[in-house]
């Protein structure tokens, strides 16, 4: 690093994201040192198993860490920078004109939670030490493209750096899932990835629904009817569990569920094969197939983990330029107490079956999601999700379902990310924020130190094993 | 205690659950000292009674702290233990075994508002100083034991030992109260216990209703209409009162209040008493009897206490099984601004009459509860309830309320419980968080060191005896 | 001041409202200084232009500080006090008598926001060192007075000594602004006083809006149909444009917005017109009005401010008597997400529109606000607002939002209030949550020292000017 771009220090690597407070902090640093040498376990993201088995050079600092990043455009695009110029229109953009005007907004992410994890980024995997700035952009692009075409800096090499031991990706049902197939074959390999069963587009009765359906039943070999339909879902699920996946995953609208016998669901599901499909049928539809696949996951094992509550594409015209997953997804208030009963009342209590919830509204923490864990043995707190994966966030989370539910019943961290490279560090930002809620009950005599130790082992490796099945 | 059990440490009596940062900490403590000598009002709870005036020994450490507890039973049926194994079922189970289970599962209640209970519990009345474990179950089982024996242990003595000056029960409107003549009749009863009108199976339209609507007026010598049917009511609270009642709580689904006149109540009342009574004319006959509910408390001097928004018995399994109050009564989302307007309306500004709103949606906090008790002279706020009685939840009631509607707006600590044994860790913790509370805003230079002083108070005692008319 | 007042000493003026902790605490003053010497800005507030203008000397404590201000009397009206006895009735109170009550009841404020913007006053303004009580509120009321009567306390010269640059009022679209104009033509007014388009009477379809309507268009020369009544409202906004007006602010009751054609629209306009007009149709009127504003702005420039949520007037017998705005407006629970799509979808993304959302409703901040503001360029955070104007609640706000939509989306700090002489005491409460909020990250090492200097800057005076156009 030159002088010019030394200026101003980023974060000590050791103490960042810690309480204030000197004893609480030593706490916390005991504490981190009890989970320091655990490997990363990562049961839901997003990262394409075809990265990992094509194991190329990344391209440039831009097509790395800001284009492919919603979670990073969207903050671009709300201070005036179009899609278009951040690369993600039909033209492709210059990566360093992309990197210019990131570097020039840096300010714009003090403070948030991706700030943190891109400044760990820089500390760690580049040894950038000082803020971007629209003076040091060019250095700071030059030095990252240099690590980039660096053979340790490939995915599998960054995989076994990372020390990350489980990867789940997330898989459309009809996936032929040959990339998971390719690298459990390969020895150079040092993390089991495990495919994710993702039905949404096949359970959602969306414009579209009967032509999927056709899709899925003729990949399945099944009839095209509700029987078949159902068969060819769980013909799928087996296929993924053969390849190793632990979970499915319902990206649904709402929590609601819905207990239907099968012949009314066999007449519901022809109504919505229509194109002129009520729009009450087919939120029926989708309540009642969360009903439905909560009972191929008693079956079949499958973890069962729901994200429901996000207006997605909230801007249709930044939709149909630029494509979903471009920054305006938007969650709104959600019932679960309600909308799960039917399916908890049949399959809360069954056997080996895991529903981990996740949540956007906050507010469901302490008035239902804790109670529901409190009781139901099948049903686990997610971790924070998207917007509240974040320090004060992840605090209020802690704050709001422990005293009800405690450490048991809580899933670990997931990472829930495509950005590969903000992996370590979304990780460390969870650990360090458990090290600190746990370092202040302690410090505020309402745990043992023993029981903190106890806890963030819990909290950072015996959950996730134990609530994904890993 | 031998050393096999000493190993862990539990937290020291004077420090707990106070605040990390020193200064405030000392702060903390010199307002708990300005309270210490004071007794414990109970105006809210669970107790029975007929537990008082038998005055027997309890049973067995199980039986006393584990099996009738639902607050520690969910935990444990999350866990995968069976209601059955903890002796809920039919066939009682072995309370040695029971309590072993529960011990080996000790650290399911790390950093719950139940495990600072039961932590208090075991130090406080029991001598236990470490965490209970498989290792030690046993152990503990006969120190416990052995106490239980003791006359010391009896519930008056328990009474007289925790400084119980108020002792509130809930209680059905027909119950004989037999129970509360003969305590007050006593001289060796060191408590005021006095019986709460709880009217909730008289005035929800639930099935049965008309059965019990008969039996109401039948014990009342009313007519069995409309009429005779309010006046039933009446007459029972003013029962009730006799023997020293100072409230009548309402356990209602919502807090929906509904204005109707007497003749449009009548006919609905008629409706509702027939089996195929519509859900809509059950509910606005809730809602409007919430709303009479008030007016006689205006008439009577009740203190109206309500506690909505649970979705009672979620799981029916279980409630079929093992009965009501078995650890899946789940919150969900609720109104107070919208749904109250009718009543506060009519009765809100009436000379005399005190409305407690208790609720377990912290989003009404500041949004609603704050704002309607710091216009309306009758509403005050109930302390935190149910899964949000723990210190960090509480520590949320207050910086949301506080703000808004000043101290001399809350009714003081409820401990809502039938665990007896439970009433002074439940009061010592909810001390300790105001007093922690208020030294933060001292630390932080909102409130003078006297302001505090004359804030606890007012939290601790003054509060409940103006707010319950004790 | 004498020794019988001397008894409890007030807050320090410098260390007040900062965190406990001395390492956030000395960050905290670090960055106070780094704002200490910039002017107030107020760009949304209700103190009349013609106090200003009219100059007089303020009439004596109570009718200062007490009788005008609904923070102050519903506190003191959930005591018991009527409105009447603090001179809000037909019949004027003594001013002393007033005074002696509100002193004599000081410590209902202990813990408030009132209670801290009070106690500055007092200290800040009047030099009174000591809590008010009712041993010295006749002393205090006299020393109070006698500064009144000085000519240094004057409107103007408050505002000189307040140093406050720009001064926002709201104002009827039909007022003549004559008292803006008037102070505009004034050499010795040191602050830019600009009026601000408030049409809530005329786009909420209430009982006489066809009359208002009638009203609006004459005195715009516009036909009295559809498009002369938009018309209408585009004249008189640009009436206000030319008299300095920076903003349209939209009181609503929701945030619903709804696109309409026009036929459609003026056939709604004409059903609305009508006394019997359906609640339905007035409903609809008014998020479609909501909707076409948004419009308005974006051709006219007009920064957006929307502030829904409020139950007005919850109780009628209080309305009937005392008029509105005396205390018992009640938030409730409101969807942004889902309401203002429409409006977002079709001028999210235009050039130099500034929408800018407020909210009573908390749990909208971390679930729906933020996402907003951190993807639409037109989107920003609106301060805390009416009982969330308070240290902890303006603390939640930050971390709730901060998070996910940076300090960039925010529009600073606004005290929306009509009691000039607590606008000083609003800003420092809020210039110090925000140092305390910064020194926080800072000392937590989430943000470096240097970020939270340019953050206090944003957030008190970047913000402000460049998101209402100052």
């Amino acid at each position: 690093m030159t002088d010019t771009i030394a200026a101003e220090q980023l974060a000590n690597p050791d103490t960042r994201v810690l309480p204030a407070d000197p004893r609480t902090r030593g706490i916390a640093l005991e504490l981190l040192q009890e989970v320091a040498a655990l490997p990363i376990l990562s049961p839901h993201g997003h990262v394409p198993a075809g990265l990992i088995e094509a194991d190329r050079a990344f391209a440039d600092p831009a097509t790395l860490l800001i284009t492919p990043d919603h979670y990073v455009t969207r903050v671009l695009h709300a201070d005036g920078v179009s899609l278009s110029e951040l690369g993600r229109g039909d033209s492709p953009a210059d990566p360093r004109a992309v990197w210019r005007s990131f570097c020039a907004r840096w300010p714009l992410f003090d403070g948030t939670a991706s700030g943190l994890w891109l400044r760990d980024e820089l500390v760690e995997l580049f040894g950038v030490a000082v803020e971007p700035s629209a003076a040091n952009a060019d250095e700071l692009y030059d030095v990252i493209a240099v690590r980039l075409a660096e053979p340790g800096f490939r995915p599998r090499a960054l995989l076994r750096d990372f020390d990350i031991e489980v990867l789940a990706t997330t898989d459309d049902p009809l996936d032929d899932l040959s990339a998971h197939a390719a690298l459990a074959a390969l020895s150079d390999v040092p993390t089991r990835v495990v495919p994710t069963f993702r039905p949404d587009a096949y359970v959602s009765a969306a414009p579209g629904f009967a032509d999927r359906v056709d899709r899925l039943t003729a990949a399945s070999g099944t009839s095209a009817d509700h029987a078949g339909y159902l068969g060819a879902l769980r013909t799928q699920r087996a296929r993924f569990i053969r390849h190793g996946a632990v979970s499915a995953d319902h990206g649904v609208r709402t929590a609601q569920t819905l207990r239907l016998e099968a012949d009314e669901a066999a007449r519901l599901f022809d109504r919505v094969r229509r194109v002129d499909a009520a729009e009450s049928d087919r939120a029926a539809f989708e309540a009642h197939m969360l009903y439905e696949s909560a009972r191929m996951s008693v079956d079949d094992g499958l973890v069962m983990t729901v994200h429901p509550g996000v207006h997605r594409d909230h801007h249709p015209p930044t939709r149909r330029a630029f494509g979903p997953d471009t920054g305006h997804d938007i969650p709104f208030a959600l019932d679960f107490t309600g909308a799960l009963q039917p399916l908890l009342e049949d399959f809360g209590t069954a056997a080996g079956f895991h529903l981990v919830l996740y949540t956007i509204d906050e507010t469901t923490y302490s008035r239902e999601l804790a109670p529901l864990a409190g009781f139901y043995p099948s049903v686990y707190l997610g971790s924070p999700w998207w917007f509240l994966d974040a320090p004060d966030a992840m605090l209020r989370f802690r704050r709001a379902t422990i005293e009800t539910a405690g450490f048991s019943r809580t899933a670990g961290f997931v990472d829930d990310t495509r950005a590969l490279c903000s992996i370590p560090a979304r990780h460390d930002v969870a650990r360090r924020v458990d090290a600190g809620f746990l370092a202040g009950l302690v410090a505020e005599e309402r745990l043992s130190l023993p029981a903190a130790r106890r806890a963030i082992r819990t909290l950072t490796d015996d959950a996730p094993r134990r609530v994904f099945k890993l």
